[in-house]
């Protein structure tokens, strides 16, 4: 099982990272059409927060674990918006002034900025139902027991047992002094969780039993903390035009990060030894996992 | 059909309603165990907020809508619990600072008070996933089917096309003026979206099909603008020590309320007219809707 890695295949990784960004635009504009009333200012925000910009890394592996299956496009990409419907609700709460109290988010003013404080928790409630509404749809998959597992999942990946519980750590970091083991939890939590999600929701849309999860799980687990660590560096030495948000924010508030507690270099190696362990766990895949691959490269190379 | 109004059914009423605040206070109980790691805070201040405290109003609902299809007693709980946990979410973020800015919440400080604004936003955001993960839950009832049904209700009543949307407009009230039927579309949005899941889930759980759900639907929008009116008399008359919140907030922010547009009495007038109209909507029901008829009463006569 080779990795494509010629310049071929960078080209066309980069085409599809633009076709799920393009489709996941298309997704909400569609869903979110401006209303003739009181609640204009709320979808607006909402559209301020989802439409244009962003990764879209989370749908992107839905796409990359929904093709390892076969599973219907459409059906893995609307799965995919419900992802990101979360991420942004999650984004748009910890950008607020109580939590890390940022002013740019994708290279645009933050919503409590562009809007206010109250429009901003309402439309990240919004997002957070929005999800929900998106999973349980018949539209997103034909068979209930499907959309009651990715339900049941994305709710335990994002509550106080998930990404929830990860930004109330986070938050105990700038007053605590956190050792590896307790910031490596702390990611797990906050961002692991919702990126463990996105593989499990590949393997219950091409309902993979239980017990032939294991992999998928690894490779979840280790590009999880991949991303982190090259967020950590990417917040030392990364680019606020690329980035588009402010940077040497966890530095400056003397937080404990995977970078603080090892050091660049370690770091680097860390991260790049999860990379080669997450491909690792797809030996039993052939080229259907060539993108999740990829994907696995792109988390640490990344400059945004 | 007649509705028992002597003093035993009255006294059965108040055992009815303490016999679902005690479950739903040990469901929340072994729900949220305090944890020994640092979201020990998130999951205080969780159970700061559902524990002890409240009138239970949709729980309750959930569990009479219920009785008319002879739900498992069991399975109605955990769905009320479910609807008081987004109850419960909504009211968090609506007493932050920047949205109604509220210091006492059910006789209690509102969490950001208690704890801190961050904590409050995690803690609403987590009990908003804690919802869906119950209703999602195969403890919840074992049909997929109904699961899902129950979690695209939920989702689509609370967003931006139901309770949160309504908050926006609720917001938007403080500004500008609106009239009669705009102030009703707010309150069907902020309050009636949800008392009217609380029936829906009923006819979800009991597998009633939708065209057999409008009497259902008409009571719930009857007692949801009935309950909204009686808020909105209390709001001026009633007594801050059983409201357990702060009162006269309407008044002194020049909202228009349905008791500011349509005085006192034709308010009081009005809320009658519902509750009789509500259990009108029930007359094809026997005994088994005795509990809903109580309510429809309770809704308009509470000091709290």
């Amino acid at each position: 099982m080779r990795v494509a890695d010629d310049e071929t295949s960078a080209r066309s990784f980069q085409t599809k990272l633009g076709q799920v960004a393009a489709a996941i635009d298309h997704h909400f504009d569609a869903l979110l059409a401006l209303p003739d009333d009181p609640r204009r200012g709320l979808i607006a925000a909402m559209r301020h927060a989802a439409i244009g910009g962003g990764k879209r890394l989370r749908p992107l592996l839905v796409v990359a674990a929904c093709d390892l299956f076969h599973v219907d496009p459409e059906r893995a990409m609307r799965v995919g918006t419900a992802i990101e419907a979360i991420h942004v609700y999650s984004l748009i709460h910890d950008d607020l002034p109580c939590m890390d109290d940022d002013d740019m988010r994708r290279g645009k003013p933050t919503v409590h900025k562009a809007f206010d404080e109250a429009t901003a928790v309402l439309a990240g409630d919004s997002f957070h139902a929005l999800a929900f509404e998106i999973l349980a749809s018949e539209k997103t998959h034909p068979d209930p027991y499907v959309r009651s597992e990715l339900v049941f999942e994305l709710a335990r990946a994002s509550g106080h047992g998930g990404m929830a519980g990860g930004q109330m750590m986070d938050l105990a970091a700038e007053i605590e002094t956190f050792d590896l083991p307790t910031v490596t939890r702390l990611q797990q939590l906050k961002t692991g969780a919702l990126i463990g999600f996105c593989l499990e929701a590949g393997a219950i849309m091409g309902k993979l039993p239980i017990e032939g999860r294991t992999p998928l799980r690894g490779y979840a687990r280790d590009i999880g903390l991949a991303f982190q660590i090259a967020d950590d560096i990417l917040d030392i030495e990364g680019d606020e035009a690329l980035t588009g948000k402010a940077l040497h924010k966890d530095e400056n508030a003397g937080k404990q990060t995977f970078v603080a507690l090892m050091g660049l270099d370690r770091a680097r190696e860390q991260a790049s030894a999860l990379v080669e362990q997450a491909i690792g766990h797809l030996g039993g895949f052939g080229v259907e996992a060539d993108l999740l691959r990829q994907i696995a490269h792109y988390v640490v190379e990344r400059d945004r």
